[in-house]
């Protein structure tokens, strides 16, 4: 790999570790880790204990293993929610962008993974069991399934299907149709085909 | 402004920080940050320890103002380079850039910062009389130019090139004009004027 010579070591590991983000390369970390030295250090000092705090002091909600800083997170405890649903999702990134659309108004249980053999994880690694507890506590009158369409979700989904009938709840998935905006003719055929027999009354 | 509700103080807090890099949007941050998140506390410790090492530790070099991790930096103590020619550039990124192109082997004079009224900098903010007395050692026979062509560059340039005039050595500017794989008609007429004024002769 071609490797810039820095002048100094110092900002040579900086912009490392910072190119050890996901998706930024060495010029995007070099601008930084300038930025960050011409910044005065109490800023560069906030910028680090942020970091280095989240990272030791974040913990995991016990009910629905979402981040939370301590105790149950912010959604469980929060009893003006729909305590009977609980929304399956992969990540807390997931519970952001469904919180973020104000439609959805019950639980989660974030897996903190999906299913991967080739990743060497398997059912045992994700919180599936403590889900199907969850569900055995009886409050829980529906599961949504909102994991990726790719073949990890998929199996992960069918998994988690297999093990929540015998409680016999409802159990559903997202819907899957034509994005908003998305032109019907460069959309998949997959897609196209279950938008169509999923399809539903028209409502204004 | 809108704001996302992270669910997790500590979460925000990482991401606000990592925001404020410029450029990064918060999209962005959440996804650093979660990633951080995942990673094993000794990596985050090490990210978080190479950023402090480098904004505490960090020293510049006495002569030419370039980062140096100690004393004289690797370009100003090397013997090999030509000691008669100094680059006068605005950031170590200018550095970094000349020196990739293994086109200049002389040594360099980091300005950090270009002449601007609008910010409050004025040339007493910068090292330029550091410069005119590195020339008055009498080492130096010539002094290129390396800046913007900004307005501020144009300005910090004219003010270097007044104050070094009394010494008597040579003082040039980088050439201007269309750059390789430019197309001419897109060139600013600007540009173009000086590359047909400054022709150089064919060469293979």
């Amino acid at each position: 790999m071609y490797k810039q010579n820095y002048k100094s070591k110092l900002l040579e590991d900086a912009v490392d570790q910072i190119a050890s983000l996901p998706g930024i390369g060495r010029k995007s970390a070099l601008r930084y880790a300038l930025h960050l030295l011409h910044e005065p250090a109490a800023n560069v000092e906030k910028f680090t204990a942020a970091i280095s705090r989240m990272r030791e002091q974040v913990r995991y909600c016990p009910d629905c293993n979402m981040i939370s800083d301590e105790g149950l997170c912010p959604i469980c405890s929060d009893h003006s929610r729909d305590r009977g649903t609980v929304c399956v999702v992969e990540s807390l990134r997931d519970v952001l962008s469904i919180e973020n659309t104000g439609q959805y108004h019950g639980l989660y249980h974030v897996l903190g993974g999906v299913i991967s053999p080739m990743d060497g994880v398997g059912p045992d690694d994700l919180p599936i069991k403590a889900l199907v507890d969850r569900v055995g506590q009886g409050e829980i009158q529906e599961v949504i399934m909102a994991l990726d369409t790719d073949m990890e979700g998929e199996t992960t989904a069918l998994y988690i299907y297999r093990q929540l009938v015998p409680a016999g709840i409802k159990i559903s998935t997202i819907a899957r149709g034509i994005a908003f905006g998305d032109d019907l003719e460069y959309a998949d055929e997959f897609t196209l085909g279950k938008a169509i027999v999923n399809r539903q009354l028209f409502s204004l």
